[in-house]
């Protein structure tokens, strides 16, 4: 076996065995295949495609490339959850803690985000003394002690995926689905997980623009967790405004904490249910999920869904005030409003440009080693369907720089699309592939 | 204009214009475009083809990508000639001085081959003293002077192309028509010719296997050459068994020295006039191929031709007295005879087999750097139609190594397929595409 037949048998749009595809991922992995040689076979697989069996063998090949975390001392039902991302999502952040509070294991090891704001671990540390950077034993006694870890990656998972995913974003290869789904799936079966329910976003905010690719990327991804023997759930949600009302680190961590006391927006209420209802079903802790939304609603009315936030914050070294008292979280230095110059209906909010616009402002990151700005970000007060009249306060810029904010507040404007007629109030939940 | 939209058109299989190719030949050359996005771009040209629009801007960035040899004080009719590669095939070394002889200027900087034997310049430095490292003032001087001149590369011809081709091996994607196609007419308008004819070897021994793929590699290049404004003749030869009866350095100029004197394969020869005749059409010395053709032998027998030969040898410092007494030129330790061991008629010799014995007798090089040994090879006494008989010598092997000798006996009688049935003779010329 050598890489030039492989690339020459994909060229030729034929099918590739699971032995040629770990010797190319191993050998990609261990520099033995060049970056061009890798650049040449992706390439094929970008335009000849990838059928289900390739595209679990690549996946499984991924996830095999490098340390690999070893969950099975929680049982065969370990359930992840993950989120092809989108813009003002706090749901790991409120959904994780309910889980847990169901008994059900989370132990949840994340990379860093790149993107308009940080990801779950990068928010996590907003809270003071919150440590993310835990060693293997110490996060799996924490999961035996208080039900929940979430601690950053200090593994070397999927080492393969990272090289592939560096290289498709400098050779036109991003948006492939088989590659996509691969690329997802590989982290979480290297992470530990052997049931995964996925948050397909879709719309302006997320990677999936349309609901028929999303149903695609949907499938793809249940067929490999189906071959891999990993029970997949899909649910795609709406991605074409932002999700809830935060959009920043500091403001999205104040929204996860006022929801888990019982203050939720619908939309991200919606989102929540309905993945957490198939986390708990995966998890074997209950089959039907109309009542798993109950039980959902119950542990946040009583407090346990709450309770579990704490403890898990407690537990990893973070200052719980800050969550008693969500007003000790460091505020930006400029709040300005986004004020309404018409009378009508919210019609659109560009999920994508929001997202940019809170970049811009300083909370995501373009590089591993920039800093995030914690306290900068977007409060919408009006959201799609909302009726509004000339001088209500459409959204807040929360920002640490007069400039910044004058031109955040210049470009909301534009980007809140104000229609005379009413507006239908968009689904949160769009389809479920099961 | 960036790469990235560049590599998603043609992924796309879209159209590239001659801005993008040209941008993607330039940042390729000067290092700003990567090898593994040039290796995405090329696997998707190879899958996705290219028109002749696209191959003729291809050749001309290519063409333009370094130095350029100007040949302009020579006129308009420049002709060049190319081989598309082969065995045995010293119609160069023959054909060139007979061009010159009719007062057709000949001024041909070449690179070194790598293959079963030397390039042309390498097979030119078996002639003692003989320097193919001139200067280019110095190159044009010689063919003002005495018609023709024959150097090694000491311009930086195409280097885009030589950069691509390296690239297009490591990632299965050399036997692209579009690709080779551009290769080989880049290197030719680089190298200042404005007509070209190319001799399309076909066969086992050649790059091209079939007919069909040769005419297609032909009409390819015709086009570019009319696109291009560079009028092109392309020549189908039989490359099926070796061309002429020598293959290694000294045995082929000691081949190509007796057909200047007159003594020429039947094989050879049919090239040889074939190739001269539409050579002297389009440098404007006589528009009548067959008429051409007996210029051609005139001037054979009367000895224009040799002494043309003899003049270029003499004025870049060879020895001729090689060429009168071709016994000077060194012979191997070792000339072991095949023995013939059946009665019937040869059906083929495998012309990449032959190559392949003769370069591992050392005639050729698989790396630049690799040195040649001139006086290794192979004669054949008997080709594809002879009528053999037990015992005749089929060929000879010349080594310099009793183990190489006998390995290449073993492997040659193999290689001669003997059939019981007569056999047709092969023609020599298989098509003609201008």
């Amino acid at each position: 076996m050598n890489i030039l037949e492989i690339i020459a048998k994909k060229r030729d749009k034929k099918e590739l065995t699971k032995e040629e595809i770990e010797y190319f991922v191993k050998g990609y992995t261990n520099g033995e295949v060049t970056d061009y040689q890798a650049a040449a076979l992706v390439m094929a697989i970008y335009i000849n495609g990838m059928n289900d069996e390739e595209t679990t063998n690549i996946t499984l090949s991924m996830a095999n490339s490098g340390e690999m975390l070893d969950l099975s001392i929680f049982g065969k039902n370990v359930v992840d959850k993950h989120s092809t991302g989108g813009v003002g999502d706090k749901v790991s952040l409120i959904l994780l803690p309910i889980i847990a509070s169901f008994g059900i294991p989370v132990a949840k090891m994340s990379g860093r985000g790149l993107g308009f704001t940080g990801g779950t671990i990068d928010k996590l540390e907003s809270i003071p003394g919150y440590n993310t950077n835990v060693e293997i034993e110490q996060f799996i006694n924490n999961v035996k002690n208080v039900g929940i870890s979430l601690i950053g990656q200090t593994l070397n998972l999927a080492p393969a995926d990272k090289l592939l995913y560096a290289l498709r974003d400098t050779i036109s290869c991003t948006d492939n689905i088989p590659l996509i789904a691969s690329s997802i799936m590989s982290k979480k079966i290297a992470a530990g997980a052997n049931k995964i329910v996925l948050d397909v976003t879709c719309g302006s905010g997320a990677f999936m623009q349309n609901k028929e690719d999303a149903i695609k990327l949907s499938e793809t991804m249940k067929e490999i967790g189906k071959l891999a023997g990993k029970e997949t759930v899909c649910i795609l949600t709406n991605m074409d405004e932002p999700l809830g009302v935060s959009v920043g680190n500091n403001l999205e961590v104040i929204e996860a904490i006022k929801a888990l006391k019982g203050d939720m927006e619908e939309d991200v209420k919606a989102v929540v249910l309905e993945l957490g209802s198939y986390m708990i079903k995966l998890a074997g802790f209950g089959e039907n999920i109309e009542e798993n939304k109950q039980k959902i609603l119950e542990n946040i009315q009583n407090g346990k869904a709450y309770n579990k936030f704490k403890e898990l914050i407690k537990n990893q070294g973070g200052d719980i005030s800050y969550l008693e008292n969500v007003n000790k979280f460091e505020k930006a230095k400029f709040i300005i409003p986004v004020i309404c110059d018409k009378d009508g209906y919210v019609e659109k909010i560009n999920a994508r440009e929001v997202g940019i616009i809170s970049g811009n402002l300083g909370a995501g990151r373009v590089r591993k080693e920039d800093n995030i700005d914690q306290s900068v970000g977007i409060v919408l007060c009006k959201k799609v369907s909302n009726e509004v009249k000339i001088g209500d306060v459409l959204c807040y810029v929360h920002a640490n720089s007069e400039k910044l904010a004058s031109e955040a507040v210049a470009k909301l404007k534009d980007i809140y699309i104000i229609s005379k007629e009413k507006v239908e109030e968009p689904k949160a939940i769009i389809d479920i592939v099961k």
